[in-house]
């Protein structure tokens, strides 16, 4: 895998975080299957997808549509952006398919209707929960809580960054790989229990996007000294 | 108070952080009273910042030095920069003296040795376990917690922002004039269950500072859209 590109799967991938993370990779260069647990509307993702990346003038496009386990079997790094409601029970139905690979674990524990305020799991966080599941054998690496739906669908240059949280730093670093492929900076933030930070800061940058009508992300200052 | 500015006492106030704050806010004109357990203490740090306010050239310089309690009896608005572990004693100690008063809480609840670990209390965040020892009298305000003290303690301008949780928006908007009398930008972040996020991104910043060798903040992007 250190020449050729991994294939990326995206479980719960047709809603806006999931595409929009679809569109960049796929521009990149990157294989990207889109999973649902409708065949049905993940085809119909993969068709949206083909739609815009010929209107963009992309033509090499690599993009696939299955059902979440097969997208889970068939890629080398899975990527999950499902509900909190669906997180349980979408990594469950996937983890026989994970053994050895990363989970991309994306999910925000918002408890709506409050969804600007922060209330985190009994167990710290999603990425926490996710690791407690799938065990050991699985690297759970999560990332992309803070970057804005909106931007990641367009085409344009991003000025959030991405937090990358997991306890292996090879795995971090994967990621990383990945989060600059879509055009941001990530950074090593730590083992999975920071997932907690991550994760509680969406709810603050909600917050902040209803009080100063924006779609806000953050930045890490001060590298340079 | 809307035309004078109100005197700010730094209950725990001769760390790095508090000291920190301090020069910011005395050479911005505000009457700064540093508390400490110890009066000698309180009078040694008033005693260094007098001496940098003389090398830097600050003309009026309003400063005094208190014990905790004597502080936030005289103050407007009183900042708390003590370590967790002596978050609820200092807490109750000074209790009597805030009725009606913001209380701008500074404190990470970091629990050695593992402090690039996000590891919050039961309550949510030291800023919520603040709003319960105190009750609906104070306005608890959490901020700072994601400035790195070094930058605090030089002159020049810093690139980092801070965000701003508490119950009570005019309270919130109070504490953000104090963020911009130190040099940053301030942001309404929400209730004071969103110090969560705030605090368990200082781990996270901790981490970075250590992989990059570094002080890292964060900053709000998206903002213009």
């Amino acid at each position: 895998m250190s020449e050729t590109k991994p294939i990326i799967a995206i479980v719960g991938g047709t809603g806006d975080l999931g595409t929009g993370l679809a569109r960049r990779w796929i521009q990149a260069g990157y294989k990207v299957i889109i999973g649902s647990r409708s065949l049905e509307k993940a085809q119909t993702a993969v068709n949206d997808i083909n739609s815009l990346m010929e209107e963009r003038g992309v033509v090499s496009v690599s993009v696939e549509a299955m059902a979440n386990e097969d997208a889970a079997k068939a890629a080398d790094i899975v990527t999950m952006t499902v509900p909190f409601g669906h997180h349980q029970s979408t990594l469950e139905s996937i983890k026989p398919m994970l053994a050895g690979k990363i989970l991309v674990d994306v999910t925000v524990p918002l408890v709506p209707p409050k969804v600007a305020r922060v209330q985190m799991p009994e167990q710290g966080s999603a990425g926490q929960i996710a690791q407690e599941i799938l065990g050991e054998d699985v690297n759970v690496v999560s990332a992309f809580q803070n970057v804005a739906a909106h931007h990641l669908q367009e085409g344009h240059e991003l000025s959030c960054d991405v937090l990358v949280c997991g306890n292996k730093k090879d795995a971090r670093a994967q990621v990383i790989e990945l989060v600059e492929a879509a055009g941001m900076r990530g950074f090593h933030a730590g083992s999975i229990n920071n997932a907690a930070a991550v994760e509680a800061m969406t709810s603050v940058l909600i917050f902040i996007n209803k009080q100063y009508k924006c779609h806000a992300g953050i930045s890490i200052t001060g590298l340079d000294e």
